[in-house]
């Protein structure tokens, strides 16, 4: 065999490489993360212009309120003076009954008459909040396509868009399938969780799961036994997505459903007593942190060791 | 004269006091205010959707790097795959000479292939921050328009968006022309003047008005002196926009180009001493808030008042 030269080599190792990396790429697990992370990340900013548009079109219609940011957007770009007519205000926020006594409103508003220039900058601030709201519509149907084909299983058992951001938060399939169930439970709920191993406070129930109505809706003494079984669930169901890819989901969810009846038909836990609490609270306290529990350490030596005033 | 019934009285206040509201909003000053706060808001939007859009193109063609997020969301607009041509690249980035780079780039990369529903989602985004620049850009217009209307004076020595700014963060034109110098030059600096005020951190030089080149990219040991001229001098123009609506800003600008050239050519004063500072900084320091001083009250007590270990 002849040896093959030192470029030949560097080639082929690039070569493959390139491969590798393209390889890793092959899912399209990664494509479904950029759209959930772009779809929650929009969520927000779409909340911060209705928030906005709320205010400055308050100033020309100070008596109108709208509960839907769409309709909002909609009326904002048809009606910015008294020349609206009642149809096209029906058109906008698809409503008849609303739209006459909006349009009364708007007649005998104490408002702000506007000057054309407003009225324009208005109208591309309602319109740019407008185009958001369909963007995120047609995100979400991606995300429901894509969750559906690559999580069939964790998508029966929760929905489409928990099982994307469960999926989003562990960063891949694979880490996500291999977690364990109190993982899953709690991821989503990384603050409150550093929360509680560095002060102590409460430990969190349910993170990203809260979302789920059947979690978060549920009474409050049981709703973290409720993502508890659900998360023990969404493990198996992950774990089928990601290796067996057979669906499984309607057996589970037949167990889970059982499961879930027995907690709500069980009678909540006695609470655990004040001197039994202050024991757990103390032995889960990590040792390493004093420095940034505000002089808590200084004041534990303190009552430990009395001051001996007259020796 | 009749008495007027309860019932006509009731008419005329009530009629009296919208007229009330109406007048107060109007000014266009509060459509300005809008605007901009409109304007801020939707620029973090932006921002986070192209930091959004460069990881998610990221996973097609991790070659290519864009600075501009408009050159970004056309490209990814334009080409979603090996199909696109250079003219057409050429003419979303508008770059001729970039074009022929970013094709070849392209053609040869190692990024995920895109299916069609994908594409369609990473479009939808990408077209949603297209959008979203050009909105604001619009914004924009209506800024400069409305900034230079209201405050003819205060945009001459600054810029349009600084003055707009400074009225948004003030509430009403009557509050901005009506504030003291140095309240206008620590305002948007609200954070650190108060952080310095509790716990007695260095106190803040300069708020919205660091966005002012002039002031901003001067050296450091002059940009506090620089920008109290410009709060003094913006402070007497914003005055003149307020009550007598004259146009005094080229003689305003004349005497504040002087000082600032004075500032420029003065040496720094040399920095107080240790023991000094030490001493102002105690004086400044409030005596109420110990408790949220993080223990900094009992350290002290301590140092003050030894331990008696042997009696």
């Amino acid at each position: 065999m002849p040896k093959e030269t030192f470029e030949e080599m560097r080639e082929k190792m690039l070569a493959s490489a390139k491969q590798g990396i393209k390889s890793a790429y092959s899912s399209e697990e990664y494509a479904l993360i950029q759209a959930m992370n772009a779809y929650l990340e929009t969520t927000k900013s779409m909340n911060l212009m209705y928030e906005r548009l709320t205010e400055w079109y308050g100033i020309y219609f100070p008596e109108i309120r709208m509960t839907s940011p769409k309709s909002l957007a909609s009326l904002a770009v048809i009606m910015t003076g008294k020349d609206a007519d009642q149809a096209r205000i029906a058109d906008a926020i698809g409503d008849e009954g609303k739209a006459k006594s909006v349009y009364e409103k708007a007649m005998s508003t104490i408002g702000r008459e506007m000057t054309d220039n407003e009225r324009k900058a208005l109208i591309r601030f309602a319109e740019m909040t407008n185009d958001t709201i369909s963007a995120l519509e047609e995100l979400e149907v991606y995300i429901k396509y894509a969750a559906t084909k690559l999580m069939p299983n964790a998508t029966y058992l929760t929905d489409e868009k928990i099982a994307a951001e469960l999926l989003s938060k562990a960063g891949s399939l694979e880490r996500l399938a291999t977690m364990p169930a109190s993982t899953v439970q709690l991821l989503g709920a990384e603050k409150a969780l550093f929360k509680h191993i560095k002060f102590g406070s409460k430990p969190p129930k349910y993170g990203v799961l809260f979302k789920f109505p059947a979690i978060g809706s549920a009474g409050r003494e049981m709703r973290g036994r409720i993502a508890r079984a659900y998360a023990t669930k969404l493990c198996t169901a992950l774990k089928a997505d990601y290796f067996t890819k057979k669906f499984i989901a309607d057996q589970l969810k037949k167990t889970l459903d059982e499961t879930v009846e027995r907690i709500r038909a069980s009678p909540p836990k006695p609470k655990p007593q004040a001197g039994q609490q202050e024991r757990r609270f103390d032995r889960r306290r990590p040792q390493g942190h004093e420095g940034r529990q505000m002089g808590h350490g200084r004041q534990g030596r303190d009552r430990q060791r009395p001051r001996r005033r007259f020796n």
